[in-house]
């Protein structure tokens, strides 16, 4: 964890360090996923098989989950625990249902009528990892969305190390009326989305998280379907002012920090003993928490508390950082909001943690990581719909626009493009 | 040229073979690719001149393009084609303006204030191919959704073979407010505009298509910035009835054909006799124009006319197609096109020439290619903008949601983020 200061001498030094801190060591892997890549569009379901035995150490009976197998896992987890997943799956299913975009019809002043409507792709794949980042939560926050946007068949992989399947994931699965699980997991599941199997049907994109080799995957594949960003370690910013309990800023700096070792939390404050507050209590807080390995590693590798003179700096360190997740803990919150350009997703107020965004609030989860917050959002209906642009013209609307195009296109030399509307205004001798 | 028929036995692997056609023959070019962005991140601006004098066989004195030169080009232009230019600038403007998302804000039954807020990109690069594809109406097509998106910086690069720069096309820049223009092109603009050299600050979206170079280069720097889909050679596809004059159809697929030997235009047709008149203007148009010895290639070997017993074919056909340019030239081509769920564009009647799109009608011509349209969309504000999600919740708002957090939470193992609410709300002994 490093301490910073903006009255520090070094500080636009040691902050744009932080900045360009690499937290991920990418693994070298695009040989091995363009050999598995390869592996799978030549030998199919068998592929499949082989790489199961040889990375989850099991030889499943069969690639697909049956509704039996799903059915039977939903029997086996609490009622208390299906609920709390019906209260996120029906949040999240209205925030997406909001989300949804308007088609776009206008005639203008020449008569041509333009047009944009939204359609749904066809199929989509989601990958959900496996062993201990399994989370139904990713499932309702993938699937949904695909669903919402009217995508009609949603294909779901998931590995399942040692023949284990957790089926609060399945259950999270029916509940997000996923239309097909296969247990694949990655490198080898990319592939068989995207170029497809004997039993696996290829689908039109691709998303959700994975490790190097799912992301390394998805990169190869891309052009072939569409795909998400690549997910890197996940990032919280919290701002906050003195008048918070430094016991709830430290649990939301943890909660980022249990994820993963190269995950980032960073607090920025106005307020030097809050702060010192803060890092007692991360540091109680550690003392207690089951994941205080991973959590600790990741705070004292890439931790950062930031003291700044006002609200002006914390705002633009912020949009420098284009955190992930951004907690905004101070007296008018949505003022200090209106002045962030680059977050994945904003948490207004002390009563607001991080985490409820990752369960029940509505907005999605999956955010764009690693600075990329800059170009990129957070998973929407947006990425299972696209737009098909038209246009409209009657012969009046023609003779209006069409002179100018056969100009223009006889400038760039396409005189096909020139003929094709000169010839039907009868305007085709070259000037 | 292939003629197929939907009431021939051998229809199926044909049109399948027709479909999954590669077009491009893609250079094995990602070593010589790393290699050159490898040495722009070391060697900056002396990289890229180094590269100009290599590939463009020149030595810029500057890389920068000039306001004065950009005046200067302005000026040896012809008004009638400024004026052409306008009219699209201004149509384009004024579609990509009806684009613009609405903000969303939503309380809930539960209490918390649910936001999607859309934001522009601070800096997007733009790539503009030089040489025989360097069009003006490209400039228009990117760098005016970018404006109109409020990107503050829009830098675009345009390589100078030979040292020559087309003046419509810095006309065209001027016109759609380019910030600044550089005459860089191939993978090393790319990697300039992705990583910054001492010249060039880096941005966060680059845009545009290019060659097989330009294409690789988006793709490994994909993740430091956003990059847009990845643009393989252009298509149409025509369905057209009888009533068509058939010297516009065939002209209409020659505009195409044109672009580039990798191109393809596709007759849909329900009338022999019409399919075979097309066939022969073709043939007329291609004794006439003077990239014949393009289009005609073009047409040679992926130009097809397809017989359909009736439109549902066409449909179902065309969807398989998903084409990035889809003519409808039927009686009451709206009701044809709500059938169609994979095209870029859309072109309704007989008085609507493609052509028209690519200059002036105002959506926008840089469109998804290679069937794409399955998953991805035409150029349009959306590239330029980005979404912040947030969630503003009271104590009331927590308690009535937060419990389904804990226990989600606690499910996944992550007891940071079950803490984080459980202890706002005092329910921090685990149940």
């Amino acid at each position: 964890m490093i301490r910073l200061s903006t009255t520090e001498a070094d500080f636009e030094p040691r902050f744009a360090a932080l900045i360009e801190q690499a937290r991920e060591t990418t693994a070298k892997v695009d040989a091995a996923v363009s050999a598995i890549i390869a592996d799978v569009r030549a030998n199919g379901d068998a592929a499949l098989i082989d790489y199961t035995q040889r990375f989850d150490r099991w030889k499943p009976g069969a690639l697909r989950i049956t509704d039996a197998e799903l059915a039977e896992a939903e029997a086996s987890v609490e009622p208390a625990l299906l609920e709390a997943l019906d209260l996120a799956a029906a949040r999240i299913e209205a925030f997406h249902r909001a989300q949804m975009p308007a088609d776009l019809e206008m005639k203008d002043a020449q008569g041509l009528t333009l047009g944009m409507r939204w359609g749904a792709l066809d199929a989509v794949g989601l990958y959900v990892p496996g062993g201990k980042a399994a989370y139904p939560s990713s499932v309702l926050m993938n699937a949904i969305p695909a669903r919402v946007a009217g995508v009609g068949r949603v294909v779901m992989c998931v590995p399942t190390p040692d023949g284990v399947t957790n089926p609060l994931v399945l259950a999270a699965a029916r509940r997000a009326g996923v239309s097909e699980l296969w247990r694949v997991g990655g490198a080898q599941a990319i592939a068989a989305m995207a170029w497809g199997t004997e039993s696996i049907a290829p689908v039109d994109r691709i998303a959700g998280p994975g490790n190097a080799y799912v992301a390394e995957a998805k990169r190869q594949v891309f052009g072939r379907v569409g795909i998400d960003s690549i997910a890197g370690p996940s990032e919280v910013v919290v701002i906050a002012d003195a008048s918070n309990d430094a016991a709830h800023v430290a649990m939301d700096l943890m909660a980022q920090a249990e994820h993963d070792e190269a995950a980032q939390s960073i607090l920025i404050t106005d307020d030097a003993a809050f702060a010192e507050a803060v890092v007692q209590a991360v540091e109680q807080a550690l003392a207690t928490l089951p994941r205080a390995g991973i959590a600790g590693e990741s705070w004292r590798r890439h931790g950062a508390v930031v003291l700044v003179r006002n609200w002006d700096e914390a705002c633009e360190l912020t949009n420098r950082l284009a955190p992930e997740h951004l907690q905004i803990m101070v007296d008018a919150p949505r003022a200090l909001f209106s002045r962030i350009r680059h977050a994945g997703a904003a948490f207004l107020g002390p009563w607001c943690p991080e985490a409820v965004g990752d369960y029940v609030a509505g907005p999605n989860h999956v955010l764009p990581t690693g600075r990329s917050a800059r170009y990129a959002s957070g998973l929407s209906v947006f990425d299972f719909l696209k737009r098909t642009t038209w246009v409209e013209a009657d012969r009046a609307a023609l003779e209006a626009v069409g002179p100018a195009a056969v100009a223009l296109a006889r400038a760039e030399g396409l005189t096909a493009h020139a003929e094709s509307v000169a010839q039907r205004l009868r305007l085709n001798r070259p000037t």
